[in-house]
């Protein structure tokens, strides 16, 4: 109750004084030069009242960079923030000599790289920590072409996972009730299924079998950190086009309906790559779902299945497979094969089956599934329940999938073990009926017949 | 405005979690063996969704654990969860040899307590926060008697630092219309003027001449952190009990006053010891009311002088100072000395000059003043300005300080270069009044005449 | 949710513009003559913004009017702004000879008070409303001894009627974490059980098994208008003294309750006597409950029985009773008779039936019960269920009721069909244990055994 | 403050009510003869809780009537819910007898049409305020037709008129950060300038000189009742275009701006018809306004001029002017006139003057100014200050009033002189710059030159 008293002023300062920052400069753009003198300012300043203003003329010192600058300030970052190699030196001789705590402290401190300090003194600004979320972004862009920027990144990363503490997120319900600022970004990073418009948004939220989720951290503010998107539905949901059309989900009435179909979960912020907060999002959507309508009995996605086309395009390559099979495969070149319901139905036989193979059985260099998004929800617990055929005929699903959408379903007293299977022995947890796929795949691949 | 929207649920739902954890035992107590297991088990466990229950059950442990057993617990704290010497001396190895930042990134990690860790994951659960800071309360309890717990506590520390980092601090006026359940802690943290009951905190709350501010975090929920108690004056107060009766301060009227005299600091949690946020608050305050009330030309405290009672004491075999000035301090000895004239005014000859030399002259083994509090205002930027003769003549003022209140002025225009100055040679902010007043001191140690 | 969104500022700009019209005064107080004439002036008025300023300005003078002025002022309102007669009769003359709508809306106008106009205006000023109900409570205060303001009373509570519409009410559960404001008004207005303090305050609210609930009026802002208090127990609660205490309402859990005791219901605006909130209260907080907490099964009230000791003690002039009933009943006189448990079980044989031909059968001039509060809850629908022997053994309890209290039991199914026969038939529904009471007072007043 | 706590739980529950009303019907339409007998039962009913629910009935009957039936309804509320003639003669037969207060009560009671208390008691369900209105609604767009329904209809604007007093009424600022629920009403309650989608309304609100404020009614919870947009300016702005188009309004920094432009006044409730909020809403804004920016010196509007480009075109029929300015008026017919600079120039030397006639001097049957827009802001006390050329040259401005907008300034302390000169003797208070063309017109009626 009283987290309302926490209260709004904080948030409109926050914004106010990020805006101000943006401002204050006196026109001529700064060079990084500037900047690495005002965080050696800011980490010899006593990190108390009087460094809050140093944080907040080097941040609003980074916003006026220009991107040359940028790439010439993270270099500065990572040569001259490290740890010093001789401090390190000093700090394990003694170390080595003392074993006891206050050495191993001392030697502790000395491998923090002082980029660890300068951060956290950087937050110290109201709105900070939005702006090095962003500046991390930046500095994620560079990092193809700079891979020795990844000292860098992994300061950023650790002090992001300590901020970032799921005990600090909090979950709130997006619907039409939501200001339209916060509207406005869902519809900005609606990864997996875009959101057109207004009027597209209003579809996917605002009717009474649907339900929209967000992770919001306070320093952050009115900005989402990740959403996932649900359907209430009769039954588990084999498609995706009806419910993004906001119609014929099955039932318009949440106390009817028992099944809650993810459908839809997507990240944010950039700047906060590798902070996991999915697994969490979707155990405490599971829960607030529960207590708002005990009589839903399943919790299941509807999933994408990226790069499974492209695998599949290979496969015509593959001579394991006999010749029939891959000339089958290769009528998903054929306009609107969907359209045609033999030719449909022949890709069918084929395709089905070796979509549960290559979700189960094939493997990345870690021995876990090559497919990012079975890797998800196998990795929270989840089984690869169902394979829907022709469940995304939009261009982007016949092109990245061929039409193929997936169930993961959550069942709350199997989590914890397909969890630990999947961990210790990467087994993937899967229905009987992906079991029997997986059977026709190998019959497929030895040409015998899959009826 | 957003924030009203990440919203209550968040703290309620914390709540809940935590009570639920207490009751959640089987009824015998739990022994530290088996938390000790709980917290491998968790430190074993991925870090993510599952990590969650087993964070919440090792918590729940703890607080269930007894006295001696949570003893028991720290010790092995320090014993099992440090940093492991084989993998510090291995990381070290490579990192002499490579000295590039892959191995420096793993010898950093080798040397990181895996406590830090543990307390990171024990966050995860909802409430965790809060149940860490007082576990540190715990400890610090323990740490004169077992030094060898300060590892443990510098670990609590470091973790602390980068989570109440000022950037997640939330200021929040305390007024009548603050509800109850945080008003009674207002009353039970008071740590400078006691606050009886609640007639007596609506005296010091609720009159249009009184504001109080705290600092809040998102993750600890409707507990404060810090407060400040401020009133509204016509000219600098120099007796605090007009003020604690909420009679007389001058003026009802804020937006005749001319002065906002901070007349108490507390914090509120023990747990977060050295974790500081008093020069945050004053200075966010300040600007509060400036906003608020652009009239308002002064920004002072009137705060105490604790030790001084005592060091004036040991001046009585001082003997460095005349004789009679001796036998003047004697007469602090006669009960309610302060209520004849006569004799009051002897003593403000000698003790108001000592007070000046105590608060300016007098310094710690750091070469900073004696006085804790006159080291928190000096070191934030303010000015020792007036020495208040009687300012309070509680039973406590007299004891501890007989009598004296200290006026220390924030002028803005001065923080920075006070602060710096203080900061880089210990100086001494003082107004002439205070100037004057040392010298007096001077003059009497050599016996001449004050007046 | 948009609630929220209609907002704080309201509040606070009502209290701040009541304060200073308080102040707005020349230092004399106004009389009534002036305040007539602005009253004058007001009506004169078009009606619209500028009227806002005079609205204002006629409150102000009413505020600072000394009492004797008041009932002046009331004596004008009486006289000088009722309907006109001549305006009356000439309107009737047309109506009588059109017979049509507009002549009838004509003549509605002209028999309207010029007061409830003039109410209406002066409820235009923003925390007019408010204002408006004090000033009926001043009213009311003169009433009985000037039977001629009841024109003025019946256009009051004619608009207020209409003002405190039911539609426009909005419950609010009271707890440790509302406003200190708020609470206090609590302590205040507690008409049933006086709250000592906020220690009292706090038992009778903060524990798992408390509720309370108040009815709000947006236009008097965070003033209630009527609260209930509940305690949650498992089966029908017989004694008061365990509740106020805090202690043993028998279970601390309200998952494991069964029942939902209301045992007290205060009315906290004078103003608004005879704007009936109980009834819509005690049916939406059972609403509330039954929502947050399934398994209640019971919803009951504990019930002061007012009149009962003062009826009691003219039985004993009785002379329909017999000798030996009227004797034992004497025995009330004994100090502290109920601690003397042979004295109290001859009591209980007569003073239990008694209660029960009380309650049921003794009736006031309009033919309901005599008892107020039984008439109140029977007019709801409730059933006369249990009378409780011993249920308030307080000096008040004793002294008022001979420390009998009663439950009235709300059975959903029945209430509409109870109210029915209470307003057609003046019907006491009342259960078997009841009925078999009102027998045994029957076979008591023919001297027969009841045993 | 505490109002926040005056919470959502209302407003949720009141639309929740409303929709189950909608879903209640037993699938066959109800027709008007049971709706009428509900309504007699609602009567019937003792006014008190078992009536929540018979006016809940009622009102859920009224939404599922079809259009014919509804139109029946009203006939039946205009003829049997009127008062009782044979009531009103025998109540006026005693008062003319008594004359007293006892008897002019009970007239003024015989004279109350019942459907006054019939509507009262519909307004008992939560959210029955909001139907009633809609109810009024419907009602407004048969009066036309029907003039019968005319009594009825002031029923309803007689109660209306006491439940929206503006003492009931808040102000809320809207911004980006509203609720999307309430940003898609302001989209489609927007009469003056049209707004055409999303985008449009963030041009509209979201920019750091514009201002969007709304009344609200906290029984019809988040639906506005009235709302103005404002846009800040330096100088008084001249045309409509660069405004609505979002850019080049002068100034982006509202501490520079010196005027609040008021382009958009758009009332929200069709059946709050009559009931004036508009005044208080630009007096209260104008508050609003000064306290956050105090630099703000001007107050003013940018208004259409409905209705005068018919009275120019009558104009060319008009003989009273000489033939030459009669022939530059048929210019006005040529399509794209105003991009014509020559043809332009002609036309702004006759136009401009008429349009300062028009304004001031043409006057309907009461005596008032001909123009709509003009009695609304001259009757709150503004002055008729500038009329703009080409200050709407959008298709529907150059239709309407052939391009010109006016400036009405609201100078405060000449509001309550001007709106008193203006009730009092309809002087239309005007610049001097507008009296110049006031005198133009009248030169050019005579053919003399104007320049």
């Amino acid at each position: 109750m009283n987290m309302t008293f926490l209260q709004e002023m904080f948030q409109s300062i926050t914004q106010r004084d990020a805006l101000l920052r943006r401002r204050q400069g006196d026109g001529t753009p700064p060079d990084h030069r500037r900047l690495v003198e005002a965080c050696h300012r800011l980490l010899e300043s006593d990190g108390e009242a009087s460094s809050i203003a140093l944080a907040s003329r080097a941040l609003g010192m980074y916003q006026r960079l220009e991107p040359a600058e940028r790439l010439r300030f993270f270099e500065r970052l990572a040569s001259d923030f490290a740890a010093e190699p001789t401090e390190i030196d000093a700090a394990y001789a003694r170390y080595a000599e003392q074993r006891d705590n206050d050495s191993l402290e001392a030697l502790f401190e000395a491998c923090e790289p002082r980029r660890q300090e300068l951060i956290r003194r950087l937050n110290l600004t109201s709105g900070g920590t939005a702006e090095l979320v962003r500046m991390r972004e930046d500095l994620l862009g560079l990092l193809r072409e700079h891979p020795e920027f990844s000292a860098v990144d992994a300061d950023f990363a650790h002090l992001f996972g300590s901020w970032f503490n799921r005990g600090f997120l909090m979950l709130k319900r997006i619907d039409w009730n939501t200001p339209a600022s916060i509207l406005e970004k869902i519809i900005r990073y609606e990864a997996v299924h875009e959101i057109r418009d207004w009027d597209d948004l209003r579809r996917r939220l605002d009717a009474r079998d649907r339900r929209c989720f967000a992770f919001f951290h306070p320093a952050i503010g009115d900005d989402p950190l990740i959403f996932v998107e649900v359907a209430l539905h009769k039954g588990l949901p084999a498609r995706i086009q009806p419910i993004l059309a906001g119609e014929d989900v099955g039932i318009d009435d949440p106390e009817i309906a028992d099944t809650a179909a993810f459908f839809g979960i997507s990240n944010c912020q950039t700047g906060l790559r590798g902070i996991s907060f999915g697994n969490f999002l979707i155990k405490q959507v599971v829960q607030e779902l529960k207590q708002e309508l005990p009589q839903l009995k399943h919790f299941v996605t509807l999933s994408p299945v990226p790069g499974f086309a492209q695998w599949l395009a290979e496969r015509r390559e593959d001579e394991s497979l006999p010749e029939a099979v891959r000339e089958t495969l290769a009528e998903l070149e054929t306009p609107d094969w969907h359209g045609d319901a033999e030719r449909a139905e022949r890709l069918k036989a084929v395709v089905k089956p070796l979509a549960a193979r290559y979700l189960v059985e094939e493997k990345n260099a870690r021995g876990l599934p090559l497919n990012p998004v079975a890797r998800f929800h196998l990795g929270n617990g989840a089984e690869l329940h169902r394979i829907n055929w022709l469940g995304d005929v939009s261009k982007k699903g016949l092109k990245q999938a061929a039409g193929m959408m997936v169930n993961y379903l959550y069942v709350l007293e199997d989590i914890e073990r397909n969890h630990e299977n999947y961990t210790a022995n990467a087994t993937v947890a899967r229905s009987s009926e992906v079991k029997d796929l997986v059977r026709k795949a190998r019959k497929l691949a030895k040409g015998e017949n899959t009826k």
